[in-house]
């Protein structure tokens, strides 16, 4: 794998596939095809094979994939093998939300600080909520891994250029808006407003598609 | 358009075009051309004309576009010259921020209502939080454009085929599991932990790539 890149797709499919096998092992199931991951993820199976393919396969043809090995090396690929610190800016409805939504913590990714321009309660929970004036000297501090941009639409170019400015690498973003970072920059947006246009353009268009 | 089948690529797009353009009429800007649009998206020129004229085109060629005509147009499109009235399934963190999201309202996707297996008040803000046995009785009496489904992820799925047997035909699911629907049925998914997963494999993965 060492040099070779991986298409965003593939990316995009294998938090799909740790997903499933999580819930494959919950459910006791101990081996699966590429067939039943490919039904799941509606792809085909050689698209199974050849995703796998780029990290050097998992599994003896025919025999099908040993559900906990794999998901463990998907565990690996993913990077869910370590711990992540999380700070959130905007302690607003999403970002108290994100706060208390447990099982990113459990997953690896702790919610270490939430900042505001406006601080109206010490902590949420168990974390502790900052003036944003703060925000510089924290990371200097403490460093962080991921921020979640919590804020609203019109600050939220600026809170990034600060986190960027401040060396964090990672940007969560739930501000309605496309963040322009450098190339050693990763954001990943949940776009909530998009997904609901996509369901009223859908419930307008059922009759004709 | 009639009976023309849009692609599930284009539909995507349609949101963000839609945003962009409401940015540009905010900042004032009244003309702009495909190669613009083309770029705060990242596809060519020739990719946003083509989209554009899966809906008969919307300019002169060599003009540029009307801003605020196309944005009128976008919004007819994707359906947002109507109100929609929702209801969230689940009154815990994430169920809590989007009854308190004061931008959908605005946008007309109206929360009318919260309901949990357990009411801890009755309202959250202006919105009233009904048990979920009351759910069949509402839903028949007031109808309901979309149900967010912000439960945990082991009752999605029954929360889910509630709403279809009610004849909800549209779910915006929060939950980390793919909801099985009818065809009729249409499903957007928020999937969060995918989208930080994304995120973690990055950092992993940043001196490979």
């Amino acid at each position: 794998m060492g040099n070779k890149v991986i298409s965003e797709a593939v990316v995009k499919r294998l938090p799909r596939y740790y997903r499933y096998l999580e819930h494959l092992e919950q459910e006791g199931v101990t081996k699966v095809s590429s067939g039943s991951l490919a039904r799941l993820l509606g792809v085909t199976a050689s698209q199974v094979r050849q995703d796998f393919c780029n990290f050097g396969g998992f599994g003896q043809h025919g025999y099908g994939y040993d559900v906990s090995y794999l998901k463990g090396k998907l565990a690996e690929i993913l990077g869910l093998d370590r711990q992540y610190d999380m700070i959130i800016i905007g302690a607003g409805n999403i970002g108290r939300a994100l706060a208390g939504y447990k099982s990113f913590a459990a997953e690896g990714f702790k919610v270490r600080a939430l900042f505001d321009i406006e601080v109206r309660e010490p902590r949420i929970g168990d974390i502790p909520v900052y003036n944003i004036e703060k925000l510089s000297d924290y990371v200097k501090e403490n460093g962080c891994d991921i921020a979640v941009i919590a804020t609203q639409k019109s600050v939220a170019s600026d809170v990034a250029n600060q986190l960027v400015a401040l060396g964090v690498k990672s940007l969560w973003n739930f501000a309605p808006i496309d963040l322009e970072v450098p190339d050693d920059v990763s954001v990943e947006n949940i776009a909530m407003s998009e997904s609901l246009y996509v369901l009223s353009y859908r419930m307008k268009n059922k009759n004709k598609n």
